[in-house]
């Protein structure tokens, strides 16, 4: 009756939400100043002004009908439209409003490709350390995660691995870019090669294998780096993207899909995208929020604001003799364990009141994920706390 | 690899959205005002004057990261206090904030609820003519539905005839009262005599029965008639709402599940609720919309302007010859099919651009669906065409 598997995934919010529950709590206990939580991805820059603008405008302007009504599944055509317009003139993919599908948010665009994708038994495969939900969307579809690790020092992909771990049940590669949890961009010459490996082994096996290039974190870029866009590397792809991050409306929940023209089996894929849609109760995505990022997109929050986040906590951690690689987007910084055992690692923080996400729940132990999308009040203050830390590790001689 | 199921039920938009959808072409075609679309069930009345008034004043006052930062998955804990403390103070039921979990909508929380109450092949049993969306739900989470058909002129509730269609594999009843598509609203004695019957089979299969009270159309009342609130009657109900008709926001996706504190095997329940929305990719619902209808919650829409086209369209039709029973709530009405085929029926009304959805896609051949949630003038308007058609079938004498 009940479901057990429902149950199984209820009874454990994911890892994330419940350190940062208790986060909350301790602030309540001893004081938020006092609690250094570095584990939710909650936007810590307010939105660029164009968000409150066009809310406010269209909620003035608008008839409520244009603002409120039921709009089509996929979206409203103008939307769709201005998102395919967006993406042809940013990367040169002739995108057109018919390959756009509005969704509530990018977890709500992988768990539909996740059922849409994939048959009982199917394997989706992805690279770790990798956002923990992959797993969840990919079981409650019937189907099952491959994990395949990254480069162990660079987290950069390894096709190689990749290669031994394809099968004739492959049915789709999840790559995320700028990563959750590393902030890793991948470098063009590797996507080049994934592009080349599963042209071969679609060929080989006799049926697509498609990429899902899940890009929440895309304008979250720091310096000059190229975010090569995977779409024009490798035609089978289905890109996803939300805005949650890039205009800091992760609680309003607006996102797309969009199918590459010349996508293999182009019908059955947009009509699989539309079916797991309505299987899983979407309607439609908010239709204020639709016409908002029509208006706004191309928009972005103040990325400086991020980037002074990764130079401060990358710098003092490096400093008092923490690992990590220098990340070059997402706001995410992946901590080498002292001692290679992340939950002691996260444990022995939380003494310190400083709240990390182990990296076992990326599928990296020996990791733990800073989330520095806070204020830099914030970061400056846990300074000590981290001190004190690696002070009990050995890295830092004690200041007497 | 991709999904056939999906792809089945992405191939064809559910028939209303369809024939919606070809209203607006048909409109582009010869003039709007030319073309009766009584297909969708858009609210044609303007929300209340709190919901913009709170939204633009969330926006003006409160900062981003209150406004727009995630939520936790079931909603904001005073959002969830005040639905809570609304249902305790208008029903009577002691409705706790953690009884309640924010959903994108009715049809969200719908889907989640049969992932979460149903295994593979367990039956969900529900009345006819019902909401077409139910069975599709139904079967995407694995389970079988179990159409019972309501008396077959009142509409109202045939508790013998789910007597007898319930087996030791019945999951849940969905019960949708004020009803979609036929506007009544079933009778408390009626309730009584489900609930008495389920607890009886419930003990005597030894598993609970739930069910899933589905009232979107709670307020749109005419009338001083009685919706019984059924989780009163029975304990052992689940209870959904959604707030786009009683607010006019169908596109923005903002209703909730509430679980009865007494109800069986709750902890397991509200897990499974919880394991549903994280596999079916849902975060959580917007996060500016549960601040509003914690703002806005017990306004209404202009409910008279509803009962206006009520009154209208029901007096105009049965003048006419048509037939249908008078409904009570929501804003459809249920017109037999002269002749008996809804099919054929509603053909020849397109023909004279009226748009109707045939009773078969609610489960009830024979009758079409007209939603009235349209201007007056729409109305108005339709009746030359309505007349023509009754002409056709020899309802009235053609006027020399």
């Amino acid at each position: 009756m009940i479901s057990r598997r429902m149950i199984g995934w209820g009874s454990q919010d994911c890892a994330i939400r419940e350190i940062s529950a208790y986060g909350e709590k301790r602030a309540a206990e001893i004081g938020a100043d006092k609690v250094f939580n570095f584990t939710i991805g909650n936007p810590s820059v307010e939105p660029p002004d164009c968000v409150h603008e066009s809310l406010e405008r269209m909620l003035k302007e608008l008839p409520p009908e244009k603002l409120h009504s039921y709009t089509p599944a996929p979206g409203l055509e103008s939307v769709r439209q201005s998102m395919a317009d967006y993406l042809q003139r940013s990367f040169g993919v002739g995108y057109r409003a018919k390959d756009v599908y509005m969704t509530s948010g990018a977890s709500s665009a992988l768990a539909i490709l996740a059922y849409a994708l994939l048959s009982p038994g199917d394997e989706m495969l992805t690279f770790t350390p990798c956002f923990s939900e992959y797993r969840l969307y990919t079981e409650a579809a019937g189907g099952r995660l491959v994990e395949v690790p990254t480069d162990e020092d660079s987290f950069q992909l390894d096709v190689g691995a990749l290669e031994k771990a394809l099968t004739p049940r492959s049915a789709a590669v999840l790559v995320n870019s700028p990563n959750n949890p590393s902030g890793v961009i991948f470098r063009r010459e590797k996507l080049e090669q994934l592009a080349e490996l599963l042209e071969r082994k679609s060929a080989e096996y006799g049926h697509t294998i498609y990429i899902i290039a899940d890009e929440p974190y895309r304008e979250l870029v720091y310096g000059d780096m190229e975010v090569p866009f995977i779409p024009a590397i490798y035609r089978n792809t289905v890109y996803c993207y939300s805005f949650s991050k890039t205009l800091s409306l992760p609680g309003e929940r607006i996102g797309f899909i969009a199918l590459h023209p010349e996508l293999d089996d182009y019908a059955s894929v947009y009509a699989a995208v539309c079916g797991a849609g309505r299987a899983l109760g979407y309607i439609n995505a908010s239709s204020i929020f639709q016409l908002m990022v029509a208006e706004c997109i191309g928009e972005t929050v103040d990325i400086s604001r991020y980037e002074y986040n990764r130079d401060f906590i990358y710098g003092a951690l490096t400093e008092l003799g923490f690992s990590c690689v220098r990340p070059d987007g997402a706001f995410y910084l992946f901590v080498k364990a002292p001692g290679g055992d992340s939950r002691d690692f996260c444990r022995r923080a939380m003494e310190h009141n400083i709240l990390l996400i182990p990296g076992d729940e990326f599928g990296r132990g020996g990791y733990a994920r800073l989330a520095y999308c806070v204020t830099p009040e914030r970061l400056h203050s846990s300074i000590p706390a981290f001190r004190a830390l690696a002070e009990e590790y050995g890295l830092v001689s004690k200041t007497e």
